[in-house]
């Protein structure tokens, strides 16, 4: 009988990820209205990470703008990094650090302002402006809904604030991009 | 002394709005993480609507992006419009309707689909197809994050599903770009 229910369950779990791959990648046989408590979600390897693309360029065949809920628990943090495109957060829960070298020296990013990001908070990072964000609280989740243009995006890390801007390490595809972007075709790449 | 009063509440109204005018219309002075609850909200002649632009082209200079919060009380309704850009909603709070008219007939948006929408949700709409959101609940709120690509938007509205494309009525500057289009410069226009 036990190994009955075993059978059953194996079944039902590679039904799940075959369905799940299926959709993770396409927007074909995904409903218009989204749960997003059903979407997939994954830590990319990034500890105290949880990261959903709402709506994406790789798996919904956006392509101006794409969509992220993150959730980052106590301690974790972005790593410091930059890109071209636009990105708006806002944050639906928790607090933390937005670290930001806006008047940055113009040959490494310099010592970030540290400003402090709160529930129901709103802000922009400046083009190209390198920018950490952390949950620097001891205790709760910083939820955020991360926008950004011109997806997919091309992320530029650096190891710290002083790494020249020319050493930074181009990250394309990004994580979360990186298991669908072989599997779709983009005509503007 | 009730004169007194109404003195120091009229100077600072005026305190008020004159603040509120500067910042309303240029990112010159507002801080970096902006607290979403005190940010300018209006229905902008629509009973029943709050909207709120958390970041955007015409106020903060965005040229990709531009993100809204918007409540919809019980009843309440977007009209049936169309653009050209990407558009997503997260839904916060409440429920409603979707009407999207995707297969829509060639010279008019025809008989939309009615899709239920949810708290926890989230859904673009096709660039180009008509749609109408609508609180269609009895008590509650229907609160979304709504995104768009290649702002200011540029709105085509019907009077209803049967009116054809080439009737709708183009309503740009949109009604909360109104105020400060005038006063703003965009290179690309």
């Amino acid at each position: 009988m036990s190994r009955r229910l075993v059978g059953v369950w194996s079944l039902a779990v590679v039904f799940f990820f075959s369905t799940v791959g299926a959709s993770h990648c396409s927007i074909k046989g995904l409903p218009l209205i989204r749960n997003i408590s059903e979407l997939p979600q994954d830590n990319y390897g990034r500890p105290g990470l949880s990261h959903i693309t709402l709506v994406g360029s790789v798996m919904h065949g956006m392509k101006e703008v794409e969509v992220w809920l993150q959730t980052f628990a106590p301690g974790s943090k972005t790593p410091i990094h930059r890109h071209s495109c636009e990105e708006v957060f806002v944050v639906l829960k928790g607090s933390g650090t937005l670290y930001l070298a806006s008047n940055s020296h113009p040959k490494y990013p310099g010592n970030p302002q540290e400003l402090p990001i709160f529930t129901n908070s709103t802000f922009h990072i400046p083009t190209n402006d390198a920018h950490q964000v952390w949950n620097t609280g001891e205790s709760e989740d910083l939820q955020v809904l991360v926008i950004i243009s011109r997806p997919p995006v091309k992320v530029f890390i650096y190891d710290d604030w002083l790494m020249p801007h020319t050493a930074a390490r181009l990250k394309y595809p990004y994580y979360w991009d990186e298991e669908c972007h072989q599997t779709t075709v983009k005509d503007e790449l």
